[in-house]
């Protein structure tokens, strides 16, 4: 026994609270969808994802069906375009850091992943195009928006240059936007295909927007790109699971994700200003991303910041951090990889009380 | 247009027909069980498959709930299997023929498949001795009930026999076995797994005892085994889809699947009797294979059949078939492979007197 009982606070995984999720909502239009179109939707069959969800995200993005593939949750997608894209020994470049699952999934299908530094502003892009020039990628992977872990958002002017790099020296870039439409203040910026899709390949989920237990995610892409992925997921999983993506057509069809959207937003706001406010106060003197939307905040701590087992020394503390280094894939040539002193706050899923008290605990230890 | 309008006849994939889908009890189910753990069920986790199925899988199948894993679907399950049991260059066994999309997901991962002559009373045991001194395999894969695609059922003398010669020369048996609760006929004959476990691992599915488009296939294996495969998945696609495996689990719970696969015997034995009287009084000159369960009857017709462009032919006759070849591995050393004379007849879809019809024209033809 401790001799002061303290509250266990967890900093850890980007994942939504129980009391983010529209249950019954959610429920009835399961039970709806189902009822609607048993024969399609218990059976085998719709390889590239269930018809008519494709069609309301066709509606959404201005892009034809035969543009959209549904999956199993978009880690597995990823895990089929990199098997599609990548040859053995190739290059991927990520932003630094960057999405921890993305990198291994990325290395274990073959692909060096080495990242690009990330600015408050987005990943640099005189950096990206010195490497492009280096060696021409199989891909250039980014999370334009609240990016996880981070938190930056890509600015505008360095996404037309990130869009015309790719065109210039012909290379894929897919923006990953799961977090894109929490945001909390401020103006959306357009999407890299608004500015121009001809080398975009736009992967997205529902995970943070309704559930990650129906894992249902999705790419936009050319169709023949499309059909290879989707020819890829057969042969992996035969046919995507269908009745949690109906449910959540029909919860698209009914217009409830917008208002359910709302309602997250007034769930996470207040968690997103505490830890601003809380990092602010106590880490005047780290590399702070505090951005409008998101799960994330993040510091990249000073140099001289006690960083040595933070990660233990915190759960002494019962305070559970990420350690930092999982999210930085290797650098580029003579770059410094700073994983230890980065430290991810996901807010999402935790009180502002203990946001507050975490954040002190972690500044008492650094 | 043709004389004679004449209805097209559909003897090709092994899927349940509409009418035998239980959506309304599915519904319910659903509902149920999104409505009493939606906390655990619409969120991240769960990898080795949602826990009250596991729970009722281990208590059907006698193991600990440490040796079941539940995945989105068994094809999926058995392409993780496949990527961490085989090694590159390695060789894996199947019966010859075998089910199509197996022997093309290992050979995806790497893998020689190799195809052990079938008999009437499954893979035939003394072939498969010779080919495991020859060069042990990363696993033999079988279907012992109602074999896919040939429809044959392993003898009790031959499963006593293969699993005798695995423990003796250490090397796995996979049984998949999704058609094993489908008989018309006769009695079970016990499991691989009931006679030793020791080198088994048990694969099934929901998909044609209950739905194909929900995706819950699972493993059964020793706990080693299902912790790699588990992290395998969880590398591939985070967490399983979660809502239908509550849905089954419910769906077990309440004791609804025995009356479900009573009343899909009722749908499917009249149409096993036709297809069985069907080719006994139209191909008595071929090898026939005709089960007492399951979804398929098959023949191998005789070397001086007319097999030259048959699935073709068919098509002009309005009679789609499976080009036999498609479920030939690779022949051990001097076997012959009779892939173009072999026909899978799959009849749980057709209804009686379209089986009948289909196999008049298909004798019309050779």
């Amino acid at each position: 026994m401790t001799e002061t009982a303290q509250a266990r606070i967890v900093f850890t995984r980007g994942v939504p609270p129980p009391e983010s999720f529209p249950t019954e909502e959610f429920a009835e239009c399961l039970d709806a969808a189902l009822k609607k179109d048993p024969s399609v939707i218990l059976q085998y069959g719709q390889q590239p994802g269930y018809g008519p969800l494709r069609e309301e995200l066709a509606k959404e993005y201005g892009v034809d069906v035969s543009n959209i593939l549904v999956g199993n949750g978009s880690l597995q997608l990823q895990d089929l375009i990199s098997a599609y894209m990548i040859r053995p020994g190739g290059v991927v470049y990520t932003e630094q850091p960057s999405f921890d699952r993305a990198i291994k999934t990325f290395r274990r299908r073959g692909a060096r992943a080495v990242g690009i530094p990330l600015d408050d502003d987005g990943v640099n892009v005189e950096r990206l195009r010195e490497a492009v020039e280096a060696e021409k990628p199989a891909f250039v992977y980014l999370v334009p928006d609240f990016q996880n872990p981070a938190g930056a958002t890509l600015s505008l002017e360095k996404r037309r240059q990130v869009v015309e790099l790719a065109e210039e020296k012909d290379f894929w870039v897919i923006e990953d936007i799961p977090y894109r439409k929490l945001r909390y203040a401020g103006e959306d910026l357009p999407l890299l295909r608004e500015i121009s899709p001809n080398r975009v390949i736009t992967m997205s989920s529902f995970s943070k927007l309704l559930s990650p237990g129906i894992r249902v995610g999705f790419v936009i892409a050319p169709e023949e790109l499309i059909k290879a992925v989707t020819s890829l997921g057969e042969d992996t999983y035969l046919s995507p699971v269908l009745p949690t993506q109906a449910a959540v057509a029909e919860y698209l069809r009914r217009d409830w994700l917008a208002p359910n959207i709302e309602r997250l937003k007034e769930v996470y706001r207040p968690r997103w200003e505490a830890m601003a406010n809380a990092v602010r106060r106590e880490f005047s003197g780290a590399q702070l991303f505090v951005p409008d939307g998101g799960f994330f905040v993040s510091m990249m701590l000073p140099e001289d910041a006690h960083t040595d087992n933070l990660v233990g020394r915190a759960k002494d503390q019962d305070l559970v951090l990420t350690p930092g280094a999982a999210f930085f894939p290797d650098p580029m040539t003579g770059e410094e990889v700073s994983g230890d002193r980065f430290v991810r706050l996901p807010f999402c899923a935790v009180p502002p009380e203990q946001i507050d008290e975490g954040v002190k605990r972690l500044a008492s230890l650094v």
